[in-house]
């Protein structure tokens, strides 16, 4: 058998923690810095990090997918957000290093009560946004210390077994797949620059380099990414860095005579010499070391958005088409996946683990699994309330009679990527737990359904999801869609559906996860996730033509969760539909024992 | 019969423009200027202006409640919003002033276009907020131009029968409606002003001002205020700077020894005196002046919100109290009106004129009125579809039946501010009226209705009342809830429920109106407006306490122009317990003709 996508051993290790931290200290005292913050990013500022960048981890063992630490001479404090403030003190050494809030307080709101005055506080440019440096420097001005940035990163120097970056091999995505010539993408990108007097732009986003140059690679886990940097110029042409060792003369043919292929090194090169260059970047997202070296260079620095993004984001005919391959593909494996469920977790015997493990078997049986698209959140009774959840060997557990089982979870294909989350009742539900489960049902159905028009931003939409909670006194601290990219991240932008006022109106062909939730601490989680794609505009009747959403996931929804009196006709007319078509659509792709599972979960009610 | 508060004649005449025009720019040539800005505002950036602050209307001939114009040498600009685009080209002289969006280009947007190379554009800094003049120096320089405060203001020198300031004397607005001293608020504000290290904070919204120090004028048409500046002082005292005029025995007393009270002319002397001291203003509710004397006096100037507005929108319990009582005693004032209407409107002879002036006599025969909130908005058939529709002798027509009849109304008590829109049908309502007017109301209900979590803002529950208009390609192209104020103005800030990201969280106490609509260009309109008050978080048996509205208005929603079968059953029940409420509340107050015509208006459906 294959190497497994998703390990689950512990690779935390409080005891590391002392000595290396002493290294660290003794390294700053070395170049004469006071401090030192670390973030957990690497030069691309992506979500999933290989290995190497995995500094936060290799210093305070830390392994959640977002923190910082700040680490001084005589204290240190390390940063998470509400998911992970039980799993930081179980990680790392909480007598060096501080858990402190992220959102709440951040470094930036630590710095002024605990930065000495006069301190130098080191930083890494290439690890840091332009907009968060600012905010680091305000806090260190605050506390009347400097910040400084180091030429090379101290904890390189004392990370003995540093691994080397990735070096997998950049492949071709496919035209059928992409939709769209990556020529066309350069140029359309290149009229856009020009319509913003820009002669080139800075491309940092290694999702945005993939999909502008219609590259994959596996250089992170989960997400098909080749890390490289580009610049895209406004004659249509590009400059591709990327290491030598991941290049073919495939490859090469692939991106044709106007992308110059180049090595890493020659990036930083390529800004020294952009002197009185228009050039583009994006202050959230791109390395503050860029803009040191193009203001340094003398370059015309224009901020604004990575010109990728909404393009991106906009799936074209091809990537939808794939999109829903992928989704009929993926319910397949999980009818199959949840029909071996229900026969085998009665007993109350699986554990977590084993649970996650048969997914991923279920899912490598299609034949053209490249990756799942992030670590399986396999979590039964009380651990699915744990809206992070990840099993590993020591938190793994049985599935017990009579508990909701939690079960997020994604795959890469080529044609698409996928993202679904069921809830399961193993054996009798509680009222509490019906009623519960069918709030969250009947957000879920409030946000597939609605019509919007042109210019509404997700905040506009997410109450829908969590209305049937409110009037209950209940809500969920998490958003209720992000966007997914085409064979690419999980997780990408601009556009989002939640609480925070994210400015980008829904368009057409976006993508949206829609997954309201419901957690009760100690006892049960609650989660229902579909994929979605923004509807051209269409006409109802009235004046204005209104989007809607597409529903594409296609996986039964447990009708044993489902309190029928709690749902209006017209809910329920959605339910009965969305679970006929899942039948129609399923049903032939699959085993008689699956069929006939099917059509019990899937039948009218 | 007193003079009534609402007018309704033509002050609008192209015909004064050219001489007018050419007057200023002689006056603009003496001083060396090549050309001007002429905002809509005061010195108070109030909505409502006083006649001496009408230079806009004055100069342009155009009488709108936003706008602005720009006069360089050789051409002239004038920017409204999508409410004045048709109203503008009848007021004003396009030859001389071209019409241009205010929303989308703005001066701001026309001024790099079309001012000279080298020009020197003259603003008076007391009619700019500081965030203005930000956005006018940046397209200012665009133009390399400079821009130029004006020492006094141009217009005002070719004014030939310029009106004098307002000095309608101020009045201590009673404790038994503020339901706080002013001391104990002058207090709170002092602690946050410790915590933010500031030593005192300079007051500019007249509304701020007295709310602070319990006073109430009637400077201004329809709203209660006193214009006056003050500042606040950490140690809980306060400077008035108020036109000797206006004072009196009784308000001296009310002001009390830690209020000094001073002449209009000291308050810049007050600014010029504050060197080294940290004061907060507001950048986007403050004259830039403001922030130009105290910078030149060398204080340390804090930018920031206005810290009355906060407390000054979330009403404490004899405001709210207030604010029903207001609400009864308009009610009653409207049943008896809309019984009148009935029994006269049929005959087709009613104009809207006659509409307007009846309702201002109903609401003064309660014999407590002080002043209507805002000019009646009485539109009949297309006139209603016109959103700031204002009738005029010019305008005013007939409402005929088998018209729909638009009312949005309100009045100033002194116990409360009351703001109402009905919409009635005269005689025969057609099936799209009924689907859109119950579509409406179905909106209206879903706000109405709604429960929300602490944090909440505005704009995550707008969308609840846009949504079954959505449902049928329609939408209405305003916000759905402005703040309002306690016998002060009938648009407040800092809340808002609309479109727009309002990032002010709703807050109990805080008092909203509730006006979803729909237009239909050429033929009806419709809107259905009552107050909310943000109720207190309670206890619905989850987890989270959850706040929720309270409607305070109670006038009957013409049954006329339900369409039941499209209402759910939680719908109706919301229907039909508000009009049984109406009945029971309003009913004891009104003669038998009008409660025989309530029994009617407020049946169960």
């Amino acid at each position: 058998m294959d190497k497994p996508f998703q390990t689950y051993d512990d690779t935390s290790n409080p005891a590391t923690v002392a000595s290396r931290l002493a290294a660290l200290r003794a390294e700053l005292a070395k170049r004469g810095l006071d401090g030192f913050v670390v973030p957990h990013s690497d030069q691309h500022m992506g979500e999933y990090l290989p290995p190497h960048a995995e500094r936060l981890a290799w210093l305070t063992s830390f392994t959640g997918s977002a923190g910082a630490a700040v680490v001084l001479k005589d204290k240190a404090a390390i940063f998470v957000d509400g998911r992970y403030t039980l799993q930081v003190r179980t990680q790392t050494d909480t007598s060096l290093f501080e858990p402190r809030d992220l959102v709440a307080e951040g470094p930036q709101g630590w710095i002024p009560d605990n930065l000495p005055k006069g301190a130098k506080l080191g930083y890494d440019p290439w690890l840091h946004t332009q907009h968060g440096v600012m905010h680091l420097k305000a806090a260190v001005e605050k506390a009347g210390g400097t910040l400084v940035a180091v030429e090379s990163n101290p904890i390189d120097a004392v990370w003995t077994d540093h691994p080397a970056p990735p070096q997998t091999p950049a492949k071709p995505h496919a035209l059928n797949l992409a939709g769209q010539q990556s020529e066309a993408k350069r140029l359309t990108l290149a009229d856009g620059l020009k319509k913003a007097g820009a002669e080139a732009a800075v491309i940092t986003l290694a999702d945005s380099v993939c999909w502008l140059l219609n590259i994959r690679g596996h250089d992170v886990p989960h997400t098909p990414f080749t890390l490289a940097f580009a610049i895209a110029h406004a004659d249509g042409s590009a400059d591709l860095f990327v290491d030598p060792a991941k290049r073919s003369p495939e490859l090469l043919t692939h991106l044709g005579n106007s992308v110059r292929v180049q090595d890493p090194g020659a990036f930083t090169a390529a800004l020294d010499g952009m002197k009185g260059k228009s050039v583009l970047v994006d202050p959230s997202t791109a390395a503050s070391a860029i803009f040191d070296r193009l203001g340094k260079a003398g370059a015309k620095i224009r901020q604004g958005s990575d010109p990728c993004q909404l393009p991106k984001a906009c799936k074209n005919p091809a990537e939808i088409e794939g999109m829903r391959k992928a989704h009929i593909r993926d319910g397949a494996a999980l009818a199959r996946y949840l029909a071996w469920f229900e026969a085998n977790a009665a007993a109350g015997e699986l554990t977590e683990i084993q649970a996650a493990e048969t997914l991923e078997g279920f899912r490598r049986a299609t034949g053209v699994l490249s990756d799942v698209s992030f670590d399986t959140i396999s979590g039964a009774g009380s651990n699915g309330a744990i809206v992070h959840y990840r099993v590993t060997r020591s938190t793994n557990r049985t599935i017990r009679p009579n508990e909701m089982f939690l079960l997020d979870s994604g795959a890469q294909y080529p044609d698409g990527t996928t993202d679904v989350t069921r809830t399961i009742m193993v054996g009798e539900a509680t009222a509490e737990m019906r009623d519960r489960f069918t709030r969250v049902l009947k957000g879920h159905i409030a946000l597939a359904t609605v019509r919007f028009p042109d210019g509404t931003i997700g905040m506009q939409l997410d109450s829908f999801a969590r209305r049937p909670l409110w009037e209950a006194g209940l809500d969920y601290d998490h958003g209720t869609g992000h966007g997914v990219g085409s064979y690419l991240s999980v997780h990408e932008g601009p556009q989002n559906i939640s609480k925070r006022p994210v400015m980008q109106a829904l368009k057409p062909g976006m993508i949206c996860s829609n997954e309201p939730g419901f957690y009760k601490a100690g006892a049960f989680g609650i989660r229902i996730e579909n994929l979605i794609v923004v509807t051209e505009p269409e006409d109802l009747g009235g004046e204005r033509p209104m989007m809607g959403f597409e529903t594409i996931t296609l996986v039964p929804i447990d009708l044993n969760l489902v309190e029928s009196s709690l749902l209006t006709d017209a809910e329920r007319g959605w339910l009965n539909l969305y679970h006929a078509r899942v039948g129609d659509v399923i049903g032939p792709l699959v085993d008689d024992d699956t069929r006939k599972w099917l059509d019990r979960a899937t039948r009218a009610i």
